[in-house]
């Protein structure tokens, strides 16, 4: 992505950085990684027609639950065959729906800079949302989740360029009442961060507050919110086959207003889905499409896509695994199933470790390659994530933003280019035999940007590195993660909006915010 | 690959495991891995050629040092032009030597059970090879290696199944003299493995003590040695373009016996290699490829790979960095590259970390799943590598071979196979919108074996972890290796053929061993 012209009129992050001086860390610009490379297809032509036909047919004849009578209706309206809660959706309905979604749409938060494109070859990136708990060195073990502690995730996630969009809650502030913690985590998100915001679709009344914020946040009149995707919301099946009454009424009503959807069933193979990785994506996908087919008849042309949450359990224990090579394959799959039906695909990157170890990173690895891999769009939980989603750890979150700063300068067409001064010939030349590239012109010309540079890592030697105290990885992270808090100033915003926002979250909590009998 | 009938009349794994009980760890049993996937290749065809260019102009117009005499000699009678010690290469001449290298080769080792195909579709993976140090977390320290470290990780190399052959010393045991360590190791190394050994080419008695220990070890007459791949080499090149004299005497002596040959230039970009990614390539072909010239110059069909071990320098300390995007890229062009001369290629598993912890892992992850997208056949140091391959690791082998598991269980068809069953339409209708698929016949039948088992990583929740004892993975890994080296057995082997061996070494010893001046 080019600069924007808008960059130093709305204190994008170039003018703000100058501001302030040096940074705890030297990181990549903000950008919008292009993924170039060919996606790794598992799934034969045959393979991706029985999936699909495999999730047709579930949807024609063993159909989804929709616990929402208005969703029901509105799809017997469309001529679907709905017997109680269990709507039966054919395949031409479902195709027809699915060739309104755009292929491509975007996502712009307050800060314009921070635009999204979600779709073609885009790769883009968020923090963990939703653990219940927090881990970090210092507190050295799970403690529920607060307002401070999620607040801390909140500024890690604009801190970092390699993080695109805020997820949802990077921990759930159990410190808040639930009736009014969207409200305040939403305050705490759209003024710590200026990129794109997610509302949780759990009932009505968050849905509504949290759309008004934004577009209080944006400074946007309602024709101007609803007019492009400001924000979005993922919704999660309630596998096997069933979509809840909240989520599906968040659902309904972002789509009406025109923002960003996405379905991401949880399928556990051997759980909630069948054993075999093929049978537990074809059911995600019916779950899924089923979803989609609704936004696209409720608003056709609405933004969607598709997710996976595709993984395996310990057949021992019943424990839920991540980053395994079923999980790899999985998303690969689905992405393969994206791509024939045209839609945007999120995935994940996940870990069962429990801390931030090397077990934590081999998981997050796999995973996130699979991302890569899969040709997804949207990565959730890229940065921060321990315990399958039950910790969000700051250490994790700042470790996993090395490997994601490293996958997005890995897509970097520099690092594979072959023009006559890649091949450098002239400079092999001059060294021939013997001697050494350091100081030729060739190397002098380009060694300050030739690489990637980490912020993390510790390539010293052992010699070097015991002489500086011997820290391994995470400790490092706990550090940076200090440092980066320590210096930490929001986005500008202006006073007037700001107060605003305030008085929106005062006066909601005064009527008593959402009503938590859902 | 499917059992050998020869399995049990040769004490296989599967008769060896039977005779001792239950093991340290379950692991995935032995098998040589096929890498289904299309390879990653961010070349197009005309930065293949760009490539292919470079190194041929590199080879005709800069030449090649070719730091023995009769290496230069043959070269010369070959009809290349010598001025000195450096050869220029035609590419006419280059080509027409590439043509005569077997795409697919196999190497047979004293146990034939353990018969490798070098080429093709498979991938395979052997031990850290040749750091001078050695961690271990209960030493806690880098130390220099011993002979008893060395037998450690032999033992290792030989216990995992993930492990296909047996590198170079998997540390140097520098409490053994220079002049007699070859033939302590390979004795070493001929006894606790059965796997496909190999030798440093440094200097002719090493590479002639060794061959002839192998051929001791496999009960060979010395035709039947010759008939087919019994071991093989890798020599590295000095870059900038040069080949010294005990590389290309070892070289040409296996050359000559029809034993395996990879060529591996060292090309850090900016160092020994130009600063762009695609010209230190192009130099590490020229090198690589000038070599393997020479071994189908001497014998026409001599198996050859080549091997890529192209990174890039910390420009602001001159450090070695691997694992990198750089490192990543360089693999995959150089896997497109042996796919455009038909060769097959090696790559590794590295990493900068010093210590066993989260950086270790994704930088390891970095540079194995790099391996698997290159399409590489021949994987080096892919368990126990840390620092830069300055020091070996028990407790990083351990966690390399879970992730080693993992890759090779992702590489099984099962995982994405979408026949009917795989489907499970039935199941999905058997439970429907409610309940779950832990008891259906369809789980029931494949639950024990439909996921992939880690022996190291722990699953269990925070909460289970905790209470037995909170322990990170290096330290877990540390348990495993210290449980598998209390039960290991060393495969079976004929005492006779044992005395003749260590007569051997005592014979050579008594001579006085190899010089040492080289």
């Amino acid at each position: 992505m080019t600069e924007s012209p808008r960059k130093k009129r709305s204190g994008g992050r170039a003018g703000h950085a100058a501001r302030r001086g040096p940074s705890a860390i030297e990181q990549m610009p903000w950008r919008l990684p292009v993924n170039h490379d060919r996606p790794t297809e598992p799934l034969s032509p045959e393979g991706v027609q029985a999936i699909h036909d495999g999730a047709m047919t579930i949807l024609e004849e063993i159909g989804v639950a929709f616990l929402n009578p208005e969703a029901a209706t509105l799809l017997k309206q469309a001529g679907c065959r709905v017997e109680g809660e269990v709507v039966y959706m054919g395949r031409d309905f479902v195709m027809e729906m699915l060739a309104k979604c755009p292929e491509q749409w975007t996502l712009t938060p307050r800060n314009p800079d921070r635009k999204l494109v979600v779709g073609g070859d885009y790769i883009l990136f968020g923090n963990v949302s939703s653990p219940p708990n927090y881990w970090d060195m210092e507190i050295g073990r799970k403690v529920p989740g607060t307002r401070e502690y999620c607040a801390n995730l909140l500024k890690l996630t604009q801190y970092f360029n390699c993080i695109h969009f805020a997820g949802g809650y990077p921990v759930e502030p159990v410190d808040i009442h639930p009736s009014i913690r969207h409200l305040d985590v939403l305050y705490d998100k759209l003024t710590l961060t200026d990129k794109v915001p997610h509302a949780y679709s759990l009932g009505t009344e968050r849905v509504e507050d949290v759309m008004e914020m934004v577009r209080i946040a944006g400074g946007l009149s309602h024709e101007e919110f609803d007019a492009t995707p400001r924000m979005y919301t993922n919704i999660n099946s309630t596998s096997p086959l069933k979509h809840d009454h909240p989520m599906l009424d968040g659902w309904m009503r972002l789509a009406r207003r025109g923002q960003g959807l996405i379905v991401t069933p949880f399928t556990l193979a051997g759980a909630m889905a069948p054993v075999t990785m093929a049978g537990a994506v074809a059911q995600s996908l019916a779950e899924g499409l089923s979803a989609i087919a609704l936004a696209q008849w409720i608003n056709p042309g609405v933004p969607c896509a598709i997710g996976t949450f595709t993984s395996n359990v310990d057949m021992k224990t019943g424990a839920p695994a991540f980053g395994t090579p079923e999980y790899m394959r999985a998303t690969q799959m689905t992405g393969q199933m994206a791509r024939f039906y045209k839609l945007p695909m999120r995935s994940s990157g996940v870990c069962a470790a429990n801390v931030p170890d090397g077990q934590a990173m081999w998981e997050t690895s796999n995973s996130l390659w699979a991302a890569v891999q899969s040709g997804s769009h949207i990565v959730y939980h890229a940065a921060g994530w321990l315990e399958g989603g039950l910790i969000a750890s700051p250490e994790k979150f700042v470790m996993d933003c090395e490997v994601l700063q490293q996958i997005q300068r890995y897509m970097e067409p520099a690092t594979w280019a072959t023009g006559p001064e890649d091949i450098a010939l002239d400079a092999i030349r001059e060294v021939k035999h013997n001697g050494h590239f350091f100081g030729t012109q060739h190397t002098q010309e380009r060694y300050t940007t030739a690489f990637y540079q980490p912020f993390l890592s510790d390539w010293r030697n052992y010699e070097g590195w015991e002489v500086a105290g011997g820290i391994w990885t995470a400790e490092r992270a706990h550090h940076v993660y200090k440092r980066i808090l320590n210096e930490f100033e929001a986005p500008p915003m202006d006073e007037a909006i700001r107060e605003e926002l305030a008085d929106f979250v005062a006066r909601r909590k005064s009527e008593g915010g959402a009503p938590t009998d859902f």
